[in-house]
């Protein structure tokens, strides 16, 4: 653990992902802590938008559907995410928000389930919660919203159980393999929303047994704001399941213009309308970063630069929001504080930019491709500073934005 | 009716939208007629793209939800669009794809209709037949699938109805008003499909009595490849409807992250998950080409330009395909040809593009914004050469790409 700024230097020059960083644009003076809520963009991003646009779309017009790859873009984007959470190349595509995906796997889920149950943690992600009560409602199932510490007897009478890989509040890796062996004990199917988790703790879906999956692209993947999610399906389960969202690009033959569907063999059958291309693009550009690096890489990196920033939160008495398992801990980390607001609001009007969710929780992401051993040094030092000089109690840092 | 070049060059110069045409960017040397399937980039688009991507995303970070206020910009968008399809500002709400937004649409108006009936005709457009029976598989609502001529019929019994505004096939414009009073007569909700009808022919919602309709953006509003689509919910109805996808944007406090789902008052409950910014910039940018125009200019220019069209066609025996009642004609005019592919590839080798539908339809998109008459005369001198010459015989023309 570095005991000073030296120190940390120091750790950041033996840092094999050192390099990194420079592949990012990042304003000056700015330690970006919200990685886990909207990544920074790449130059590779830039330029691959920059691309879309102008080579891709004004010049190569309609045609670009095929010349510039359109039609697939989509998948060969999902197989460059899968080796990230553990899946073969044809098991992941990119389409939709996590919203709607959650929709749809959770819907092509039901016939296989045991029992007609979606079910969900009461503290987990809000939006799954809606999704899940919106499914059981059209879908004529018993939707159970279960308490947290009630989830292994709940997933004994079979369903749908929607769980996040990675808790958004207290960053806790969920037991994927434990999870999912009991789940198939009891009929029970599992999607994971890996939100929180992928590219930054190692996911081993197929390893884990895991069959179906979701995940948001913008957070630590840095695929730019709103870039679409993706969905996992097993190989051996895709053609097994229909989507209730039958849209033209899921069909076998999108082209034929058929008054029936037909789905497309395999996970293609989840795609619906046609993909928003040019913040597709952006996602692309983005996983450039990602070659040739394993997850288990930033994993390690990441949670060194959370040991930083625990164990100097301890120093200046900030209570920290971890899983019982210290060892299960995720990519961010979070801090309860009654001023939890103000000390945000604070923290960024010195450069410091980290998040507040409702009602007392700071979150710092530690992304650990673009962030230093000293940056986050220099994070709790300014930390330190607002809290001994009572900055956050300036009435300026207590009006509420809309979105923090 | 021009009868020389020169001719369609004066009526060039007397065209009032002769200047937008400055505003787009088209390859040197090509005339495009497919503007109903992609409309190209104008200069105030691409524009917006980049500053999303660099000034908002690259330099904003997550603070641009705020400061570059991307948190309504779905909201602000769709207001844009709403004056050109008859509707409030605050009925149009930009979000997902077609399909997505038609199976949200349909499955709200499930409960308010007489009968739990999912009507489409079997020449509506394929993906809205999929999206219907999609949904009415998960729901439990009966699939209907009436024959082209018997909509009528079909709307006795109740249900909720899926209809284009404008056939994509034959560019046929319906009688909104009329089918609405029939409709609404016999507990019949009809979602009007306007995705070849915005921005290129008169479409009145309020008018017409419509109370429900879904569109797309990247035809001729030109919003690029795959931008997001709109829904529009009369301003009476939105509050009496419950989307079956309630994702965070829907809700009446999407930031207080509360585990139960109450939908924000009016049209902001049918947004799901988080917008792809960077295409709904695209979009934004776009729309500035219809500033301070009326849909009914627009309209008067596409179907003279159709008009010059169709009777050079005529004069080199070419079968169009037209609505019964030629009033009815939209923005798009087909042409029946059993070489109907081939004469596509010729024509694009030539620099005309156009393009093809199963198993024999020509379509010639006819943007007014962009193309003029002189065009629409050179693109069928080139049709006519290389119909006379036998062009579209040679071999390569032959061969099948995936997307025409």
């Amino acid at each position: 653990m570095p005991k000073s700024r030296a120190e940390a230097i120091t750790l950041d020059r033996a840092d094999p992902l050192g390099a990194a960083r420079a592949g990012f644009h990042l304003p000056q003076g700015t330690i970006y802590l919200v990685g886990h809520s909207l990544g920074p963009a790449s130059a590779a991003s830039l330029e691959r938008v920059s691309a879309a646009a102008t080579t891709e779309w004004a010049d190569g017009l309609v045609g670009s559907w095929n010349t510039a790859g359109w039609i697939d873009l989509a998948t060969r984007v999902g197989a460059r995410i899968a080796p990230l959470v553990g899946a073969g190349a044809d098991e992941v595509l990119v389409c939709d928000s996590v919203s709607v995906n959650l929709f749809k796997l959770a819907a092509a889920a039901l016939p296989l389930a045991r029992t007609r149950r979606i079910l969900v943690g009461a503290d987990e992600f809000p939006t799954d919660q809606y999704i899940a009560e919106g499914l059981a409602g059209i879908a004529g199932a018993n939707f159970i919203r279960f308490a947290a510490d009630d989830m292994a007897a709940s997933m004994a009478s079979g369903g749908v159980l929607i769980r996040s890989a990675v808790s958004y509040r207290t960053g806790e890796i969920a037991d994927m393999a434990g999870f999912e062996r009991r789940a198939q004990e009891h009929g029970t199917l599992i999607i994971w929303d890996l939100s929180h988790a992928t590219g930054i703790v190692p996911v081993d879906l197929n390893g884990a047994g895991a069959r179906l999956a979701v995940g948001c692209t913008y957070k630590y993947l840095n695929g730019g704001p709103g870039a679409p999610a993706f969905v996992h399906v097993a190989r051996d389960l895709a053609g097994r399941l229909q989507t209730p969202l039958p849209g033209w690009l899921g069909h076998a033959r999108p082209f034929a213009f058929e008054p029936g569907y037909e789905a497309a063999s395999g996970i293609a059958r989840f795609a619906a309308g046609t993909p928003g291309i040019i913040s597709l693009a952006a996602l692309d550009g983005a996983l450039d970063a990602f070659e040739g690096l394993s997850v288990a890489t930033l994993a390690e990196k990441s949670r060194r630069l959370g040991d930083v920033c625990l164990s100097r939160a301890e120093g200046i008495g900030l209570e920290a929001i971890l899983p019982s398992d210290r060892a299960r801990r995720g990519g961010h980390v979070s801090f309860r504080h009654a001023a939890g607001y103000p000390l945000v609001r604070a923290l960024a009007a010195r450069g410091v930019q980290a998040d507040f969710r409702e009602p007392d929780t700071i979150r710092f992401g530690l992304s650990p491709l673009f962030l230093s051993f000293a940056d986050i040094w220099d994070a709790m030092d300014a930390l330190a500073d607002v809290l001994s000089n009572g900055e956050h109690e300036k009435p300026e840092f207590k009006v509420r934005h809309k979105v923090t």
